[in-house]
């Protein structure tokens, strides 16, 4: 009980600092280290696990809608990066420069990819030639390095893990399809596997993607309130493709550029799944990415059949396709419930000689700390209906934290008052789509634009600012 | 018919040169394109897509055996990639440095891993305290790069696809039992799964891996009678785990040094798949990671009912688990024979008019071009079945020509004799340990040292350059 004790004690809590309680479970719940470059993280095997269940079930969607996995160099010569003139003005002062190749000095340096658009193009100039090539829809799944000033694990890395997708297509209208398609696909991934509710956007120009005509995005809330930007979605049109001159013939033999889009994903996720779920007790995983789904603990385990017992549910759980460990280590009982719920196991599952004499055990959730007991023979239908009901309650009380801390507003006057009076929170106003009063909006309110919803409301209002009459519903918030 | 001939002419034949062969099938297969940086390779869908499914089964097998996959930085710094002496001296002359962040130069420059021992050994050093954190099995898949000068694609990379397995245990016998069971795994793999008949070998002291004690390795023998170096196991002792401190609380209460392994394999698997099973007509691909196990091709298909036969083929196959696609584009029948033989798909499912009449389709085998029909009703099975023969004669084929190109000899004269007469191969002959000897066998007769197979044959014989008399067998070719 001592090591129970000292394990809790260790994590800050939530309202008293979520920012160190965020780092505390990122430590404590062993999924990242530091090494010794600053801003570049070690992600430990438990939470590359996490990732690698993003990535297997993310992957089989993007196949289902006819994606195929390719791997581009990591290295972009400076040259091929300049071509485009936004993109390489947004990306330039973050890139990590190879300058030297064994002990010779290269005659142009490359970068290390911080995104890899350009590289993507030169590959495609090389593939597409006439209209049977398109659509092409590729996906890599990589590291990408940006040279940030500050960082914090999961949601500020100088290399951090993600997928990007890259597609060409015959037409405009097929590329916005796709950029839609994919923003979809993320926004029904994040609801229906990391129970995180999201908001489907447009990114003002002042914070769409650098190169991009239009950046889609999903926008999620965090239990501080804070805004995370779990996914984007850009729509190109022909500019790269006309600047790197790709060109196929089209169906009337002429020649065209085809349009593109691009769209990621990155561990991120993995920052947001902490912050939406996470409670005093450490992590709270959905279930459909745990690791570990159901961990099986005998109890007064020295008792003769306990552990034998424990391990034919283990094995009946396992069979079932749920992912499920046994823990029957010397460490104490209370030990273990701790260090599981620091973990964010969804289930927990008890059994012990008095569990045996009545042919139950026990099932333990992780959300709401609620014990039931089952019949043996019951097992795997409930723990499977338990993990989902774990999943439903996970989304309802995220959802429930975004429509509570979700207000409207007319001035910008209102919008500060709310956001004090709240602690934070997504207002929403009108907008006349003038940069100016963007700014504005950040120096008087200290908040940024989040997105212009997908679906909007098109009754008229004020711009917060200006005051302007206008139809545009966009959102504010802080952003991390 | 045309576009047929026109694809087939374009790969010159094995027999007339052998390096052209190979990258003809790399660009015609659609495996591999060139970047605009030299020896940096770009991996197209059809060529990642192998890779992908090696991955898969591959990781299945370390997950069985107990191990974690983590993801660590790329980028190592100087200072630390300088403490373990043998390993810095091999490395360092082939890293490519960052020297620039953003703007600003680096107080320090970081290599871009060529390798992570040292990345791991900083790791390693935080989480582990006492034997209970022992043994560490982690696994990394990742890329790396390596400054050559020379590249081909798959073999020579500067930046390739791996994974390296990186664990530590309690005691050397651990750790050589550890790096004897992956070189097992890799040995299985490359038979059970890649058709590829491998010599289980250590390395002698001149061949092997920077820092290691001891480097295992599964050698293969290619189409052309040169080695290929498919998977390598290292056992490192306590050389780095010193140099890093790295202690552990033992059973005993003192402070032990963990002993260590790494073990990889990378793309470089791809060409050894393409150079041992390739003929004149392109890839031929083991059929348990084939991208494509069955292609389904409606012959005939503008005949009614062609194409919904062949439909209703491909659903019976995909649902039976066979990666099956179907082709019903509007390109001749001769251009896809053609086509799919190049991509190397072991079965060609056809299905005509005729037919369709007798109840019937036509299987072709890629690996001897031999065609048999099939009672509809017994589709599955016949595909299942064909793929484990393909697969077996796949491996007996390769087998072959590994035992018919493997001598025995007992001079450096007889060496050099029998691999001139034979246009190369493989020989045996005792060895007396001494490098001078090796290096002579390089300069007298072009080969280096393969391995000490593990399997020795404990009688005595003679060094074939210094005629010492001596008990230790090695085999010796020209490598790739």
């Amino acid at each position: 009980m001592a090591q129970d004790k000292r394990q809790v004690e260790a994590i800050t809590p939530r309202d008293v600092d979520f920012a160190q309680w965020y780092t505390d479970v990122c430590k404590k719940a062993e999924l990242i280290d530091y090494s010794s470059i600053k801003g570049m993280f070690i992600y430990r095997p438990y939470g590359y696990a996490i990732w690698e269940n993003i990535q297997h079930l993310m992957d089989a969607e993007f196949k289902k809608t006819g994606h195929e996995n390719v791997y581009l160099p990591m290295l972009i010569p400076e040259s091929l990066l300049q071509k485009e003139k936004d993109h390489v003005e947004g990306f330039a002062p973050e890139c990590a420069w190879v300058t030297m190749g064994g002990s010779e000095k290269l005659e142009e340096r490359y970068c290390i990819r911080p995104t890899s658009e350009t590289l993507f193009c030169e590959h495609y100039k090389n593939v597409i030639q006439s209209w049977r090539d398109l659509p092409k829809l590729y996906n890599q799944w990589c590291s990408v390095l940006r040279w940030e000033k500050t960082s914090r694990p999961f949601l500020r890395h100088r290399e951090f893990l993600w997928q990007e997708g890259h597609t060409m297509h015959a037409t405009a209208e097929e590329a916005m399809e796709e950029t839609l398609r994919m923003l979809n696909v993320y926004a029904d991934f994040c609801e229906n596997v990391l129970a995180m509710p999201v908001t489907r956007g447009i990114k003002t120009d002042k914070e769409k993607f650098n190169g991009a005509e239009q950046t889609y995005c999903v926008e999620c809330m965090m239990h501080d309130k804070k805004a995370l930007q779990a996914g984007t979605s850009h729509y190109f049109g022909d500019g790269f493709t006309r600047a790197f001159d790709i060109t196929f013939a089209d169906k009337d033999n002429g020649r065209s550029y085809p349009h593109q889009t691009s769209w990621g994903v990155s561990t991120r996720l993995i920052g947001g799944i902490i912050m939406t779920h996470g409670d005093d007790n450490g992590l709270v995983l959905p279930p459909r990415i745990a690791p570990i789904q159901a961990i099986v603990l005998p109890i007064a385990q020295h008792k003769p059949g306990v552990i034998d017992a424990a391990q034919a549910l283990l094995d009946r759980l396992q069979a079932a396709g749920i992912r499920a460990k046994m823990d029957a280590s010397d460490n104490s009982p209370g030990w273990k419930f701790a260090e599981y719920e620091m973990r964010g196991v969804p289930v927990r599952v008890e059994i012990g000689p008095k569990d045996m004499e009545k042919g139950q055990c026990c099932l333990a959730r992780r959300d709401t700390g609620e014990k039931t007991f089952v019949p043996l023979e019951k097992l795997e239908e409930a723990v499977a209906a338990l993990l989902d009901a774990i999943h439903d309650n996970m989304f309802a009380m995220a959802r429930k934290n975004l429509e509570d801390n979700t207000f409207q507003a007319e001035t910008w006057e209102e919008v500060k008052a709310l956001l004090e009076k709240n602690g934070g929170g997504f207002v929403k106003t009108k907008w006349c789509g003038s940069e100016a009063c963007e700014v504005a909006m950040k120096e008087k309110v200290g908040v940024t634009s989040r997105c212009m919803p997908l679906i909007q409301t098109r009754n008229l209002g004020r711009c917060p600012i200006c005051g302007e009459v206008c139809g545009t519903d966009i959102i504010w918030g802080v952003a991390y």
